[in-house]
């Protein structure tokens, strides 16, 4: 069955299987995080010993409770589809779910899944692959409405956590937002969106222009960020999603302390300064007046005090408000991004 | 049959089938023009009209004349592949010869070709996906030998053309290069590279560290260019390209008298000077020492005297070396370039 939209039918039913602790739940965990309501409940398989810290019910149970997509919550090392799932998993797609993965294999890639997708009219959907429709070209073309977008010093900076906690401030504060997912989890987060790193390179703007249509003079799109337009490896995801996204405002994300690029262990980190001077000058491609208008700070590594001095210091630097939103609050981020309206 | 590589085998028989004017024969046309010695022969099939001006010879007598590769040759609307030449082809994979599409219809996705490639052992090469095994992620380190890219103002500014004669008169200079193709029809000229436009986001600069390996210090490589960092569709090609090609030097490509940015009518077009400032920012992540030493125009709109006094005011304009590498010659660009070893 095919995947036109990428979107996903919530809520769901957190399926870990007979993973155990050489397997990680990150997905699980984040998606639990931000969406708990959409969550029903875990399933587990005998031999299985992750605890979500939810009910634990059959496809039965959970589908009676309202759950209607299987998310596939752990990852292990390669990304692989564990086969010994896939009779429960059948069993899953007769009873009325969709499966929602994050893997790096497909879903779609095993034969008897697919059989029963398709006997049964149900969707697979593999986050982490472009299986949808066409995707147009980036026109370029300004559209209605304002968009705040996460960039950063690095990959694995916090620029999901910083949307997503953005996007509640804006709403607490009574703002019009939208969070726009563009990376696998927050795909799965937001139940819809498209993973950008794994589109064919043509299309990276045109997917995040798709993801963040016009809208009301008011709105705010607040877009996961990836990656950075100075990282060797993934600029040009990022200098993509810069262009289609015509950021009005972006946010900085960072790890203090950080010495070298994530995997890169010759390269050292690029500067607060340097970073936000580039993407400025990325972005006025598409909106000469984006300005890079907060600091998001990773503390999660350091102590309070230190987290608090940290905040202090890149505040004072940089002359923008700053913060770590999942410790100190998003608040003063939300703040200076509808200062932009 | 998985085509690992994207390595063709040469020569080519370049087939257009029963295609008419409606069809363009521009990859056949491009790959006859810049490697004439690895162009057999070509193949009609009855109602067939086009006529690159070579022998026409039967699938037979091309292979006993050399060709190992059917080159399908033309372009439709829509990239569609013309099913009726299946019967034709199959008997072409049994005779021994593999096949390279540039269309954007898959030549696997035709179950007849993959059945009898498989059969066979033959190669079914999609120039237009990447359709090869693993593309390692970039990591941006310095590796052993040179490197000369084309980047330009827009798309179809002569990039491919450009890259082609500085490899030629590189070598007529006596200079150890290599042409290293990233786009389909570079990739059916060279029989190696890869379409990088088509390759997932994630894997731009790494594909592009792939196809221009290290190699010893006195070799150039001449990197075929895509787009443009400052294009609002396609940057994120452009900026994965020069993180992973490390270039030593650039050679900026242009149409005088372009007003506004091809495909897209309300953008009018960069300047030369910003163009230029961008593109060597952008290649400082991965080489400091970069810069743009040439331009090469596509005047081939223009009067010869039009086309001269283009020449002239640009090179005046930008202080660089400056031609139009068909009209004029390329040898400019090659000393310039040989300059920077």
């Amino acid at each position: 069955m095919a995947n036109e939209k990428m979107k996903i039918t919530l809520p769901y039913l957190l399926y870990t299987g007979d993973a155990d602790a050489t397997f990680g739940a990150k997905t699980a965990e984040g998606v639990l995080h931000w969406c708990p309501d959409q969550c029903v409940a875990q399933r587990t398989l005998p031999g299985g010993s992750l605890d979500l810290g939810i009910p634990t019910m059959s496809l039965e149970e959970a589908f009676d409770a309202g759950a209607r997509t299987v998310l596939i919550g752990v990852t292990n090392r390669g990304g692989i589809y564990p086969t010994q799932w896939t009779d429960d998993l059948v069993q899953g797609l007769e009873i009325g779910y969709d499966i929602a993965s994050g893997l790096h294999d497909r879903l779609r890639d095993q034969p008897a899944l697919m059989e029963a997708a398709e006997k049964y009219g149900r969707q697979l959907h593999d986050v982490r692959h472009w299986t949808g429709g066409p995707i147009p070209l980036a026109t370029g073309e300004k559209r209605e409405g304002k968009r705040a977008l996460m960039v950063g010093t690095d990959c694995a900076v916090g620029k999901k956590f910083s949307a997503l906690a953005v996007h509640r401030a804006l709403l607490e504060k009574g703002a019009n937002a939208t969070f726009r997912a563009t990376g696998q989890t927050g795909v799965l987060i937001a139940g819809e969106g498209v993973a950008i790193d794994a589109v064919p390179a043509d299309f990276i703007a045109g997917a995040v222009e798709m993801i963040s249509p016009a809208n009301t003079a008011d709105h705010w799109d607040v877009i996961e960020g990836q990656a950075s337009v100075l990282h060797p490896s993934f600029s040009g995801v990022t200098l993509g999603l810069v262009h289609g996204a015509q950021p009005d405002a972006m946010i900085l994300c960072h790890e203090p302390g950080r010495k070298n690029v994530r995997r890169l262990s010759n390269r050292p980190m690029p500067s607060i300064e340097e970073t936000i001077i580039a993407h400025e000058q990325a972005a006025k491609v598409t909106n000469p007046a984006c300005k890079v208008v907060g600091v998001s700070l990773d503390t999660h590594r350091m102590s309070e005090a230190d987290a608090q001095a940290a905040v202090k210091q890149i505040g004072a630097e940089t002359g923008l408000p700053t913060t770590d939103p999942i410790r100190f609050g998003a608040s003063v981020l939300a703040d200076a991004i509808l200062k932009m309206t």
